[in-house]
């Protein structure tokens, strides 16, 4: 499938938002072309593990390209510098937290949006990992209270964390992730796109 | 459709556990012919207004006729006593208690479960309404913390309320509500047996 033809089919889906990981691509053309071509506001983000070098220069091409937003993960080296630079090309900035180990308290969570917040992300996105049941509600209570302050994009990863992901924006997220199709789920606990809309429907959402 | 066509198409959705309102029932004899021939767990309620002395000895029959549970409202005249005669003749009992103004504080529910415990039901059953979002954590919150103490039901009614009626059983609710079908829905919010499955299976539960 080439580019104009991927495009198309995510467009048929109708997103509000499209993500785009570049994870792997290491060539700034490609990164370009969509951009272009591109007919959805997206999001550029690189979840690879590789040379920060590689990731900068990917993400930069992304931020000079018509992507509306850059995602640079909390972690990464150097991030507050990346985060101004691509500011500078005037993309906007979600600063992205993961914890892979589980869902912290409301005090850390805290500590977290604290944290993700002096970066002076125009989206903050703190993702936690789903060990219990829950952990949905830790994360839809922590929604609930700072989405106040500032955008905010939060839900708990893993097979438990389903209900977080469709309810987050009920309370206050801007937004929550699907995948493509059932085929590209790319985690755990992640629904297709028309799966997430029949549960939305269900629910009277929307 | 006479009692036995409607207790066939019951058995054909596979409930856990059947609720029936016995609000238009007046004679004890179809009480005692349900009572005798479902072939499930259920429910017996009362949700008429009318006589007490009338609705006392409905659930008074459904609880000498094979009935596993009858619902008595909290507020319902001497609704103590009538537990006690119940619980007299076999049945388990459920006390609920319905507030159709909104979703009270954490510290109110937390009045509302001790006073329903008071009346030393088996099920506590404590209902609220949803008039925001944010009502569908509080009740989830409740359950979340006070299952451990006493077998609870508790969800949020309303349009806006369905998430809680989904999610309740995953924060330790023994059980919750969905209505035969799409048409006999009896509450806004209530989704069908059918569509409550779809949900759950999305979202990974059972």
């Amino acid at each position: 499938m080439n580019i104009d033809q991927l495009l198309a089919q995510i467009a048929q889906k109708r997103p509000d938002l499209v993500e785009f990981r570049l994870d792997r691509l290491d060539n700034l053309t490609a990164v370009e072309t969509i951009g272009q071509k591109k007919t959805l506001p997206a999001i550029a983000t690189d979840k690879a593990i590789r040379e920060p070098s590689v990731s900068r220069k990917i993400l930069l091409a992304a931020a000079s390209s018509s992507f509306e937003y850059v995602d640079i993960d909390f972690a990464s080296h150097d991030a507050k510098r990346l985060v101004e630079e691509c500011r500078a090309k005037g993309t906007k900035i979600i600063v992205s937290s993961h914890n892979f180990n589980g869902t912290p308290s409301q005090s850390e969570l805290r500590d977290v949006f604290n944290s993700v917040r002096e970066m002076e992300a125009d989206i903050c996105k703190i993702v936690t990992t789903a060990t219990h049941p829950r952990d949905n509600l830790e994360v839809l209570n922590f929604v609930q209270e700072k989405c106040t302050e500032a955008k905010l994009v939060s839900f708990a990863m893993g097979s438990l964390g389903t209900p977080s992901r469709i309810l987050s924006p009920v309370f206050g997220a801007e937004f929550t992730f699907a995948a493509f199709s059932q085929d590209s789920r790319t985690a755990d606990g992640q629904l297709s796109i028309e799966d997430l809309r029949s549960v939305w429907h269900l629910l009277g959402i929307q």
